[in-house]
């Protein structure tokens, strides 16, 4: 049947969707996400069935088309096209079979996360294999399989090299900016450390949103190879590399509920490692009340499953459980963390001892792994020598960054707080939750100079007057908001 | 924080959609699915972020409404609005708590199924909520608050009676229209059905369908309520009186992956009883390979379902259990079904014998059961007397159709082809789903005078020669479509 273009001037985001009105879906005997076979002359796309109830938005005879189906046809308002019922895809079989509490195949998996990543799959058509793996589970084989396909139908970085490094954290800790200096310290002891990070999401800021004050980290494949070529590290953000592209478009459904289906998660975080050839990955799991892993229970499952799964997948997986209790660093927010990282780097006495401590355990580890003997005298000596600094400065030079800027005079927040001590005493809690809250709303990470200076942890003796922490922000309106959350909910409590 | 407007001039049907650009977004923290407050002068309204990525169809600084939006702010193109984060829906919270296998209580269903049909919840959401049910079943009580919630949420025929009759049938077999001919004689009895029907999804017709041949079916619930309070009876369209507002909603994301959690059906056949006040409620439910109820042990299983929820509601069931393995009456397809239909009360000689077989007995159970004596005698004077038929020509009437409309002169498609028998024997199958295929093929029910009318009926001897069915099509090209697929799939076998 022949239908004229409308062009509603409007993206899905991907996926190819045209609408057409009730009457003509009735009479064409046309239901909600179907799938047509739209043709103009040479042309021709599927397209996902959306039915307009209004005749304005749609009139019957009409097809709208959103910016993804007029660009695969060339189309533009007025032409005429002619549509025809299509088949729709096979992963809908699979997904009902998923619903049903039945196990998927490799070829089963693999049909769906190629579908996924062609976008020829609808949210909800989405949201039924989501809900089916949260509700039902994934088995190891399934996981697997997963995230192979994941691989499979997504980016991945090529490096010749026998082996790779690769590191993980589960997160949930403020300022637990490990990769920052272990990406350095693992290159430095001549190593190949491809590392990818996320931005944040609901933290104050997340590896790649701080590694961008240094540098740009939207780097592609092809950049970030030869960044990696150069300097045997990098440190570029996930999204703009694309390695496992099923995941993202998974991510934006699973986010409206907060669903994080196990086997989903673990595929995930095991594809992007496998998409850059790792054959070691450290996997920092911290545990405390804030932290997304509650419990060493909890941990254990979890340090198993690793184990088990990123065997399967050709790569050893090294778990450590870690303190997640406090914020690590003094610094949270970009801006602040990326000061606290040069000074570790270069050896400053303000710098935070407590990540520093932390990333040699887990540098050591990584070089124990790799066979280097001595290994955490080996870390000291890099880190000491400002071998790692030296590192970090060429890698911020690969990426386009300034490789000599002053930790001291990277621009904080012109607007402060400083909190004191009322009372003299002993720091008993700081509370994770509260201090990336107040640091979010003080603008952090989006305002890069942003976030919260502690100049004490817990456990640390304070005296009355003495400054606990400073809250900055680039703006007063937003520092004033932070200090109402602050006054609302509480944050550091001294006894 | 402040935005533009861009009219998207499109509608979602119904859910409250803002588009922000990717940038904004970001800085502003919002996700997908997001809810925010939007404020033009007086007007307000919250609303579903979408994130548009492209800057094309959304611009940073603009904000891109669909039709619904405009008209909640009475705004237009260009003008400038307000924006703050919301709350999302409470019953957010509820599905994720169902999504965790746990029970909903009857104030938490009644939330969901508020949001459900204020459009309050996006078609993600709702799909996570279809999936619970699915997956993890809904008990009685959730069943019963769920189909209350649907019924005080949606809109009611209020009528002044102590015995209100209804039925509902769990379908599919082609041409059983037991309730065009149930209503008159019920009517004609002196007791009240006011009987809403469904359009056909997948069958050759509904009743809805059918009975569009002869009179309109589109009433609104003042207009049903007035036929009913003249007439004692009506047969209209159940899509058109919004009884169950939320589950029209809710079907709309069921179908792409045909999923029907028992549950989630039960509550929504029940609640559309309740939303006329039923008291006694007859339950047909044919089983045969291709019903929807397979097997005697469904059967049996669904009844007692029935019996337990309705008597939990307030209503009495009446299940029976008839033999759905071949089609009921001759005539399938909306005009053939109608004309079988005036012919059965009309008494003529070519009528229906085993719609009529069928038809008084159900009739008689619902006499029986209001209490009247020797029920099935006077379902049969009704019936010879012309009682019925006076009846249906009253309803016809009173719903604005012709009433003395002549059977046999209801349009038929004018493109035939009638299939005779190849050999002398009996007749051993006549397949519901192939029947059923060929007739909408054909065009129906859309096309009212397309389908399939058999002269002969599973068991008949035929002679060689014989005509066995006649299809009828309104279109030479579906005559030639349908008569591909016969000769594709096979229909009817002679032993």
């Amino acid at each position: 049947m022949k239908l004229k273009v409308k062009d509603l001037d409007i993206a899905t985001g991907g996926i190819l969707v045209a609408a057409i009105n009730a009457e003509d879906a009735r009479k064409f005997d046309l239901y909600h996400e179907d799938r047509i076979l739209i043709k103009r002359g040479k042309y021709e796309t599927t397209a996902i069935v959306d039915i307009a109830e209004s005749k304005k938005a749609v009139p019957p005879g009409c097809i709208g088309m959103f910016e993804e189906v007029l660009d695969k046809l060339h189309a533009k308002h007025n032409d005429v096209v002619d549509i025809d019922l299509e088949e729709k895809p096979e992963g809908i079989a699979y997904i009902r079979k998923k619903l049903k509490g039945k196990q998927l195949s490799k070829k089963e998996l693999d049909a769906i996360v190629k579908e996924i990543v062609e976008d020829d799959l609808s949210s909800v058509e989405l949201t039924y294999f989501i809900s089916a793996c949260f509700m039902k589970g994934m088995t190891v084989k399934e996981t697997v399989n997963f995230a192979k396909a994941i691989v499979k139908h997504g980016g991945q970085l090529k490096l010749k090299k026998k082996q790779i490094f690769d590191k993980h954290c589960t997160g949930g800790v403020p300022g637990n900016r490990t990769s920052m200096v272990l990406v350095p310290i693992i290159a430095a002891a001549g190593f190949v450390m491809p590392k990818t990070s996320s931005r944040s999401i609901t933290s104050p800021a997340g590896t790649a949103d701080t590694m961008e004050v240094l540098a740009p980290v939207s780097l592609s494949i092809e950049k970030m190879k030869k960044v990696v070529q150069k300097t045997n590290g990098c440190i570029a953000w996930g999204g703009a590399v694309n390695l496992a592209a099923a995941d993202d478009k998974l991510i934006r459904i699973r986010h409206p509920l907060a669903l994080d289906p196990e086997g989903m998660l673990l595929a995930s975080i095991l594809a992007k490692k496998a998409a850059v050839n790792a054959t070691h990955v450290l996997i920092d799991i911290p545990v405390g009340k804030d932290t997304k892993i509650k419990n060493l229970k909890q941990a254990r499952h979890l340090e198993k499953k690793f184990s088990t799964i990123g065997k399967k997948m050709g790569m050893k997986i090294h778990v450590i459980i870690t303190d997640g209790t406090e914020p690590i660093g003094k610094g949270i927010g970009p801006a602040l963390e990326a000061r606290g990282i040069l000074r570790l780097l270069k050896r400053d006495p303000e710098r935070p001892m407590d990540l520093e401590k932390k990333v040699v355990k887990m540098a050591a580890k990584l070089l124990h792994i790799a066979g280097v003997k001595n290994a955490k005298q080996k870390v000291l000596n890099i880190l000491e020598s400002g071998l790692a600094y030296r590192k970090m400065k060429e890698i911020i030079k690969a990426q386009g960054g300034n490789p000599n800027i002053d930790p001291e005079k990277i621009p904080l927040g012109k607007y402060t707080y400083t909190f004191r001590a009322k009372k003299s005493g002993k720091i008993y809690d700081i509370d994770n939750v509260t201090i990336a809250k107040v640091a979010r709303v003080a603008g952090a990470p989006k305002d890069k100079g942003a976030g919260i200076y502690l100049h004490k942890h817990e456990t640390f003796k304070v005296k009355k007057g003495e400054p606990i922490f400073t809250i900055y922000s680039e703006n007063k309106k937003k520092l004033k908001f932070a200090l109402d959350m602050l006054g609302r909910i509480g944050g550091i409590h001294i006894k």
